[in-house]
């Protein structure tokens, strides 16, 4: 294996970071800090390239549109971060992730799991992802109808931390 | 992106292997290691601060009520750490989390997701939780019977390692 | 605390990255890179016990055997590592786990928890796996035909991308 610096330790820790603060702002629908992780002219293939943008904005303007709803509520984790240093500002990443998404306004859940791959840049001292996509393993889609008893018991924003929708 | 140093890089180490001991006790049900993990006037606000908690005891007493039967099953995870160190012996902690319980007593799964927020404390040379709390993005709870052929197929405290129920 | 150096961060490291790469290879069925990640002697007791084995090959038959089809999905991910560096080439490792298991060809779904319990060597240079091996929280099974509605809509080999089957 290659001999591996306190340098190298310390940037694939801020890479992480960046990945971390990018699904915090995912779920938690932080548009403006999200816009800080990304470069300009970021790149994002979103499951295996059928949603595909080019430029930050046109990735925030999706990310908005598409999740952006207070009853679109999700789970998004990354795991397993394989991140490979190529330059002393660049570097690539992959990762496994998993996802949960609860649609109530069209009364469906979507589970999934799958890779991505990233690309991340330095600039000005700071990581910042370049390009990002996934490809899935595997998703799957089910009507919560279908699911008799089913009930959204908490949301963070419709229940303002209480633990009961009803509460 | 603020330099950070070996020791910087130790510490924000130890923090996580504290959060990971704190869940293998949580869900293996090791109440007295638990114990070890925690300062005795730790403060506990779960489900957004519908259960609070002030001290180790009364913490230890909620946690071993409410998830110390061996027909409750769960698995608790964290992910995406954003470790800051605040100074030498203070730090806090953001991680996102997802839950999976099962209640075979009253025939319901819950699953949910959300956000830990946590202070740690450094104590004769040991960090220590100090606080921890989270709020949920979304938590759902669905009867085990309206999925009908559903079965428990593993336990840890009922097949002793075997891989069936019924084996 | 222990005090941690340099030398071990890097070693602790270089096992996550071996873990994560197995598991990478698991769910993306690439069972010649997997090969390169255990020792010819690698002593596997999946599912408390009940599928053990001895030698790569059979490790790796079985893989291949039980998760090969591409009508089996599959999602595990590794939470929590709680590694421990016994010797300059020997450590241990604990982790949670979580699977999610979808068979078409048996229209079902097994989803399920647990802990991994791994010894690494570190042989030429290079941290290998020498025994790995969990034991389950709980496991839960499913018919896909008991959800009405339920439908795979991606699919790592089936949709080469594509985010529908249909698409």
């Amino acid at each position: 294996m290659p001999d591996i610096t306190l340098d190298d330790l310390v940037a694939i820790h801020h890479i992480e970071q960046l990945k971390y603060a990018y699904f915090r702002c995912l779920d938690q629908k932080r548009w403006e800090e999200m816009e800080t992780l990304l470069i300009p002219d970021v790149e994002a293939t979103y499951s295996g390239g059928t949603n595909s943008f080019s430029g930050r904005d046109a990735v925030l303007d999706f990310l908005q549109r598409s999740m952006g709803a207070e009853s679109f509520h999700s789970a998004h984790h990354c795991h397993h971060p394989e991140i490979r240093l190529t330059s002393a500002t660049d570097a690539t990443g992959t990762w496994a992730m998993e996802d949960t998404v609860i649609m109530l306004d069209f009364d469906i859940t979507i589970r999934g799991a799958g890779f991505y791959e990233d690309r991340y840049v330095r600039q000005n001292g700071r990581w910042l992802i370049a390009a990002t996509g996934y490809k899935r393993l595997w998703e799957e889609l089910a009507p919560r109808a279908s699911t008799e008893g089913l009930q959204l018991t908490a949301s963070w924003w419709r229940t303002d931390g209480r633990s009961s929708l009803a509460g």
